[in-house]
């Protein structure tokens, strides 16, 4: 029942559970008989991955803003071309954890570049390739922080004051508003079983 | 006689003796009382010499071409915030090995991503700045190529084919007739001292 293949991206600040929700839908699609292929950003491709750690080490002032925008998009084209495309030309569905709705969100919305010049540059890098669709995982004020402050050893981007990620979370909102086809808000909330039917759900009708 | 401190790139396909006339052209200046700071691209900031090898080495399909100038994008972001307006900022000439306008010539003229499209790119990573003058050093066509064909260890760019390196050299002239102020070509041939000359002479106005 594997139907057309389908690129599915996850999604989502600090502490929402994200690592965990990408196993468990993983395993949800397989037991339908939907086998993806796992991804991330920055990296999925040799070369992205070698943007990563340029991306995620060292000091936060290590780069400018357009700078960061700028590697993410380079990591991100190198990742389409090599890893994502020829996944789906094969037949396999491809699931990232994380992709350009985070470059919207976080160097976008929150560091202030504007989510608009975010997207130009990802045109230039990707075309007019997007997702099939995108899951944000979301949790109410508060409950996103307070998971995330019990996480040690943020990187780079992760390590960010509080301020920063509450702009990420509402730009998010935003991308969704504007994009409720590909873009799903999905709450966080109640035990990983409930938030993995909830994620699963979001993504029926594309079976 | 320092006057304002200017930003001078010397541009030019491969085989022209860019690396000779730089440092020339860097003693000519220095003996009228012009003290610049030299620096180089891919590279001349700690975060963009970090992007040079991604760029330089590895086989020509490392990257897309739209990789390719994104990561151009992002050294040169990097080199213009952390070294070169610093130096303008307290004075210094700055006398750069390559910029945007390789970047124009390269990537936009002759990968094919269009030289708009490649300007674009770099208004986001460095918005309205722009070289005071930029000296692009060409010989008649041959000229070069028989000069670079002299040369050994081209890199991952310089090796590409005598057709790309052609469409290099009829970029650089199609931007310095659009920027006709800004951007000059100098003819190559004859005597180091007498290109330096010309050199020289195309920088005059600006003292």
């Amino acid at each position: 029942m594997s139907a057309e293949p389908r690129f599915i991206t996850l999604e989502g600040g600090e502490g929402v559970g994200k690592s965990t929700q990408l196993k468990n839908l993983h395993s949800a699609l397989a037991a339908r008989g939907i086998h993806c292929e796992i991804t991330r950003e920055p990296g999925g491709s040799e070369g992205a991955e070698s943007i990563r750690s340029l991306l995620l080490d060292g000091d936060d002032s290590r780069w400018s803003a357009e700078a960061e925008a700028l590697l993410f998009a380079a990591a991100r084209a190198d990742h389409v071309e090599k890893t994502i495309r020829p996944a789906l030309e094969q037949g396999h569905w491809v699931l990232s954890d994380r992709f350009l709705d985070s470059s919207l969100a976080y160097q976008g919305g929150a560091l202030g570049l504007g989510i608009e010049r975010v997207r130009d540059i990802y045109r230039f890098a990707c075309g007019d390739f997007l997702p099939d669709r995108t899951l944000v995982l979301a949790l109410a004020e508060g409950g996103a922080r307070a998971r995330a402050r019990d996480n040690e050893g943020s990187d780079r981007i992760g390590g960010r004051p509080e301020g920063y990620h509450q702009k990420v979370d509402l730009a998010f909102r935003l991308i969704a508003a504007e994009e409720p086809d590909r873009v799903r808000i999905v709450d966080g909330s109640g035990t990983p079983e409930e938030v993995t039917q909830r994620l699963f759900d979001n993504l029926s009708d594309l079976f």
